[in-house]
């Protein structure tokens, strides 16, 4: 066998393929100094985790369905039934056919560009918004165009005037982006009749409305929201969830529900397949007969305290200055700083005193949003809510 | 709000990328007419599923490990370990940079050609193969060249030739696809003078060697396997593995181990980030301190009797003619059909007999392979396997 000299070798760089030759960061795993008392992520109240539920409902998979739970099989069919039965609850028409099980909204989230987004192709998103699904996106080189969003959500006045234009300079975009139920970060809730006229614009333009309601069923107060995908009378929503708030984000379960021409090809792209036999049978079984609900129940109740006890803490511990809406679900509230107060500077006196929080600028792909801070509430036990908000106004104090 | 017409609305179909354009049916999950004794696909053996176990390392993970395995978080850094110990035991060195976890070793073998297949690009597989992975590389279109394989896997001497005849076109093929132990379909152990020219042969050419090492711990007699990827002093192995078969395939447990400039570059495109920190805690939780391996020598106790049941009852009910290797390991039995007799043919025969298995045209990409057909030992219990073979041997002498 002749050896090569290291000089000689070919090398491993021209075997990439060209959509692999730029590297970037895949979901960089955020990482905070230690110590902090992190009102930054969005993670679930772990006091509040099933575990004996769950190891219950495992515990049956195991015993009843091991054949078919631990082989090779297609994505179980009675976790489909009790999807499109949640959704026929919340008046959303689907069958197994309209439903793709995915590894976290996540993934559904990351399919979406791969179907839908050659590059250069113009996709609206919200100004702020969710940027863990933006990344993908523009991973598939979309042009981002941001819509702003008020106390209501998703501005639909400058949605349509953005829409116009774009049809003036003979652009269709892709798809709208929104968060439209406790939106993340702002925690608004879009009013039906700016609902209504979202999903009429969708069909008019004939641009697919990409309703993400990962915190959907998280409400403190109030009527359900009527979904987009509710009133969507010709297919133009593509409603994107999870049981990740609701149940447990470590489970990796969630879904798409969309017309079948495009769950079809969202299956083309999830390359490995069915949804984990073992785990979607854990999932269905953990929230048959009502328990989901008695579960989201429990969750509401606590996370309806965490928020309150966050904003009386804020009243007395920040200085003036700040506005706040009360989010009616979710997980975060969004807080408008003092007049000439950034975000990023606060930031490092707030870790300084040790306490996090992720800056407004993190939730808009145009640069804006030094103004503004999102806080969650959904993570800490409430004594460390208190502390962290404490610390956040002696940070703000130093910080005016 | 202007209501459209259905003959002036926008159409979805435009909204589609490129890439989407064209649909196929994703892993279209196989059916068999009901009531046959399936000897055709490679599940693992129901019998040995560790229920109990499973259940137990369950309920570790929830008792005491909840927080991190139902909350956001990476890819648990304990089942990495356990798979750096597991393959330094085999001789491949590696550490935590050269590992993902994948949903089963699909998923792998699915972003391998997403990170090095560009449209036209070379790809040679093996004939048979299991073409589960193939299917990844020609949806990215690659160019399949087909290297002969033998009762010791890949000739290595057709392999040469098919390399230098590439380079003298001036094309560099971009990997080689192998199953070097216990080849699925043929159950073929590569001999280890071969395995030391074929990683010698990739470093020479500098072309990537995919190694796939599903069956590699079902070994039933000799020594372990030398892995191509403990040969490899250059780099140029991508070793794919997976829980499913010493496990379960429910679980989609799987991983590939590689350079980090190429592990880096599928967790790029392993758009869901993360492998469900439940499940790979359940996982390292169920094989630490050795129970794997114990599980392990029970499933190739119990595997080396199915396979020497089939091979005995093949022996006694099958007419004359036919021509099969023992496989020392693995699923798998692959029989050479006596002269003249069309694996097609035979399967519509044994189909009505009662019994199916795969014809060996399911294994090519160029049309090979109706002169043969693979068994799978793995399933079905003891007596059916007797079944079966018995009405194998029915619809062989009525196809003679």
């Amino acid at each position: 066998m002749p050896t090569l000299t290291r000089a000689d070798a070919p090398t491993l760089d021209a075997l990439f393929a060209t959509r692999a030759q730029n590297t970037h960061p895949a979901s960089v795993w955020p990482e905070e100094p230690e110590g902090l008392i992190s009102l930054s992520y969005g993670f679930a109240a772990p006091e509040l985790f099933p575990t004996t539920a769950l190891h219950a409902a495992a515990g049956e998979v195991l015993a009843e369905d091991a054949p078919e739970a631990l082989n090779y099989a297609p994505t179980y069919p009675g976790l489909v039934r009790l999807i499109a039965e949640r959704m026929h609850e919340r008046g959303i028409r689907c069958g197994p056919d309209n439903i793709l099980v995915t590894h976290g909204s996540s993934q559904a989230l990351g399919l979406l560009p791969q179907v839908l987004v050659d590059s250069g192709d113009t996709v609206i998103i919200e100004g702020p918004t969710f940027m863990g699904a933006v990344k993908y996106f523009a991973a598939a080189d979309a042009t981002l165009v941001t819509a702003p969003t008020d106390a209501q959500g998703m501005n639909v006045d400058a949605l349509e005037a953005i829409l116009r234009k774009q049809r003036e300079r003979g652009v269709r975009p892709k798809f709208i982006y929104t968060i439209p139920t406790y939106h993340n970060p702002t925690g608004a809730l879009m009013p039906l009749d700016r609902r209504k006229r979202l999903v009429a614009l969708a069909a008019e333009y004939g641009v697919l409305l990409v309703e993400d309601d990962a915190y959907g069923d998280l409400r403190f107060e109030g009527e359900p929201a009527t979904r987009l995908a509710a009133l969507d009378e010709d297919g133009w929503v593509v409603h994107v969830s999870t049981f990740s708030k609701i149940l447990a984000p470590g489970l990796r379960m969630g879904f798409a529900v969309a017309r079948p021409e495009i769950i079809d090809r969202l299956r083309m792209f999830k390359i490995e397949g069915s949804s984990g036999p073992f785990m979607t049978r854990v999932v269905e079984r953990f929230s048959a007969d009502g328990r989901l609900d008695a579960h989201i129940a429990e969750l509401n109740a606590l996370y309806r305290r965490k928020r309150d006890l966050m904003l009386n803490t804020m009243a007395r511990e920040l200085p003036e200055g700040w506005q706040a809406e009360v989010p009616q679900g979710g997980f975060f509230i969004w807080v408008w700083l003092p007049g000439g107060m950034s975000a990023t500077t606060l930031l490092k006196a707030a870790e300084r005193e040790g306490v996090s929080f992720v800056p407004g600028t993190d939730f808009f792909a145009n640069g804006q949003g030094d103004d503004a801070i999102r806080l969650a509430f959904s993570f800490q036990p409430e004594h460390l809510i208190v502390d962290g908000i404490r610390k956040l106004g002696v940070a703000m104090r130093q910080s005016m």
